[in-house]
């Protein structure tokens, strides 16, 4: 830390700008001049007053004014210092470490312009598929209805006073039944509920990561989960996949140097590449995570969507260490608007998931928990998850009857056994998925832009991500028709732009 | 600081210890004798390897285990160090600061002992004072039951599937109409639907602080905003209250020494102490914030509960500066369980704030959002408000006559004019109400101990907050009963204590 500086401001005390004035300006002109760098800490503001002979209220208005314009930044107890970047402020220029800066700014991020392109692709006319939503159409309404009315009668208001934070019992029982089926064994007391799988991971990061701390993920990874990261002030660092899912000599020498407190990944369909991992990357990720200690956060909510091939074993049935954090929910399989999420996670993180979980939100909605939990014992879901995925399948063979059809020559996508997405790459030769996205809505079509998916707001360039689940099988072949024709007639400028010099 | 030291570990290859473990041990010992003082940064993993001669990965677990037996932190990319308390290692001995070690553990809290007092009070028979919700007896059960009818009739899967982050946009409408009376005037784009008040303030405390700021509050405060501090790593300053609320004296010096980032405040009807902040001191605070620009959070959630006296405008009705952020909800009021509530904000924090709701549970219940729409259009919470408070001024009425018969001479409480609870402190000549607890709940009562409201956990130690809300008259006599007696049994204990010495 640079030591402080001996102040001379040339006070006017004559003059109509009034002393605090005088202080800013002063002050903002020796920072931008070099005067006064990066993670100089400044005088308290008694003794500047004291020196400077003036009230100390000047001072603090001044340095709060400073402080709010992003000159000057301040922790408590320890004083106020020159604002930088991180990495200028993080160590100093004598070489010793400074704090850094509090910063209370979120940083800079893509997500205004990523809502602006969620904006657009909810334009009517638009074949939206964009979003993460399953088929809106087979939704169990009078089920839920049923369900509803019963808990109602058989509760009144104990379904509608606070629940319990660790969730209402019988449905952490139904939870343990649910996933016990998918060779997960745990009893009820691991299980917490949450408001969605969303909510769900972002306890887990909670519970897990401070600030600064460092997240491992697959590239490209869930949105959500870049959020989060953002959000948290969590350092985000994706590993590439390959076929089988996250790269494990990539993992293993990623944590050697940097000691990660989670890897969160999705083994089963992952979102947004749709891939699989393998029984024996399973295992070998089990192992390599047990080897260093570091726990993996599991998001399992489309492992359930499978309409081809055989299913496998989420990593929690897997784990015997104790290592794994399983994350998933019923909003995806059943009805997203009723977020209900859970956790099953050892007795030895219980405790602490609890407690981020009540300061959250006390506990979720016990009337969508009783109703959830009635429809999993009429086995509502086993039937939902037949029906969605019978049609899943009879959707991706559209959709991949239609991208072979529409999409341009070179383009390469995926032949998902199950999930919601196709994840598509586009020709180098064409537009991006970014400059191909205006096009597109105009034409009449949304898609998710690749980009966005990958944590350092690099790579996917030419990559979409289309949701056939959650399209008529007519829209399907009518969005990638559209999508065609917009690459098409992008891609004529394309030539053109280079054909010709642009004036 | 502190320099790397020349690490000399006598490692001993023939040894039936693996190399490791005896890697461990010594710097275990190191750090238990003092040859190692926290702040200590120890030498990379690859440079002790080369050193010691010896492979990386036994160095890796090594400082692996080391920090999860809290010996060691590590931050990535800055080094791996000798752990202490924050104190010791933020400021190490040569007087330079370090950064403060990545603590992942939470701080150890009084939360474990509050779920075990709170376990206990569920037990059957006790008549339970100890929580915060309004009467049970009184919810509009078949008013919800027809609004969810309804909204299914009318919405159908759209009222199933994912809602946008902001809220269903009627409902912030109506939060806008409903605020309006309370003389709060916005638009329905600076209202945030949330899952209940809890979620509300803590998606502030988010925006807003980062780790290791300073909120300050009121001294006692909400429970659930202490919780929030210590999840989030955030310091709690509370600040004294007199009979108008908190301190403006003591608030202006505590702001000016340490420029806190958020002022928590709960104006009407504070919880636990029941306070209602006069006009003047509402100004005043108002002034106060905006001079020094620190942002208030105000917490609306008893604003409603009024049953006696002139109801007061609440801050944010107040504010010229858009200096106030008001969180409030429909979970007292109406249903607790049906976890709604909102934020009003200016536009300037909007975006941030719907940023931190995405991440945390992308949005709240649809389902939920729409019955409680359609329960505020026909006037269902007007209705209730009125019969609850005329059944809580009743019950207020109960208790007060209760405390007077049966509560010990010297015993001092408030006469609310509205909201839950009774504040009572007992004579410092008997037990404090931790002491009572215990003996309280095998009487068949129980109450929330008073020092859970206060942040630094110490003060409060002869309060008790009485929800007399939650019980019926009878009960509220009988469990006012039994209190007084468990005073008197455990008062004459003490008597006795103090006469003989103890063998």
């Amino acid at each position: 830390m640079l030591s402080t500086p001996a102040f001379t401001v040339p006070i006017d005390r004559d003059s109509e700008e009034p002393i605090y004035r005088q202080l800013i300006r002063h002050v903002r002109t020796q920072i931008e001049g070099g005067g006064l760098p990066a993670g100089t800490r400044l005088p308290a503001s008694r003794d500047l007053a004291r020196q400077l002979n003036i009230s100390r209220i000047s001072v603090v208005n001044a340095y709060a004014e400073l402080r709010a314009e992003g000159f000057l930044s301040a922790h408590a107890g320890r004083g106020t210092f020159v604002a930088g970047d991180r990495e200028a402020s993080a160590v100093s220029t004598n070489g010793t470490h400074a704090m850094h800066p509090a910063t209370t700014e979120l940083p800079t991020s893509p997500d205004r312009s990523l809502r602006e392109m969620l904006r657009l692709a909810r334009k009517p006319g638009v074949i939206n598929f964009s979003h993460g939503a399953p088929p809106i159409e087979f939704m169990p309404v009078s089920h839920l209805r049923d369900a509803i009315n019963t808990v109602l009668d058989r509760d009144g208001s104990k379904a509608l006073t606070y629940e319990v934070p660790e969730g209402f019992y019988p449905l952490r029982a139904s939870v343990r039944d649910y996933v016990s089926a998918l060779g997960i064994h745990c009893n009820p007391d691991q299980v917490l509920i949450t408001g969605g799988t969303q909510q769900a991971i972002d306890l887990v990061v909670q519970a897990v990561l401070s600030e600064g701390d460092v997240l491992v993920t697959e590239t490209p990874t869930y949105l959500g989960m870049i959020d989060i990261a953002r959000i948290r002030r969590v350092q985000l660092h994706g590993i590439d996949m390959d076929d089988d899912g996250i790269r494990l000599d990539m993992l293993e020498n990623y944590i050697l140097d940097n000691r990660p407190r989670l890897i969160y990944v999705m083994p089963t369909f992952q979102n947004p590449t749709g891939r699989v991992m393998p029984m024996h990357r399973r295992r070998q990720l089990l192992n390599l995570a047990s080897e260093y200690n570091v726990p993996i956060l599991e998001d399992g909510v489309y492992n359930e969507f499978r309409f081809e091939g055989e299913g496998l074993p989420p990593l929690k049935a897997l784990d015997e260490k104790g290592i794994v954090i399983h994350a998933s929910g019923f909003t995806k399989t059943l009805l997203p608007g009723m977020r209900i999420g859970y956790i099953i996670v050892d007795s030895t993180h219980y405790e602490r998931l609890l407690r981020v979980k009540q300061a959250a939100d006390i506990s979720t909605p016990g009337l969508n928990q009783r109703a959830i939990h009635l429809m999993l014992e009429r086995g509502v879901l086993a039937k939902q998850l037949e029906r969605n995925n019978r049609e899943l399948r009879r959707r991706r063979d559209v959709a991949l009857e239609c991208a072979n059809k529409h999409l341009p020559p070179g383009a390469r996508w995926n032949t998902p056994q199950g999930g919601l997405y196709l994840w598509v790459e586009l020709p180098k030769t064409g537009p991006t998925a970014a400059e191909l996205y205006v096009s597109a809505i105009q034409m009449g079509v949304a898609y998710a832009i690749g980009n966005v998916f990958y944590g350092n707001g690099s790579g996917g360039s030419f990559r979409l991500r289309m949701n056939y689940a959650a399209q008529k099988p007519a829209d399907i072949e009518e969005g990638f028709k559209r999508l065609g024709r917009a690459w098409r007639e992008l891609a004529c400028d394309y030539a053109d732009m280079t054909k010709e010099p642009i004036l």
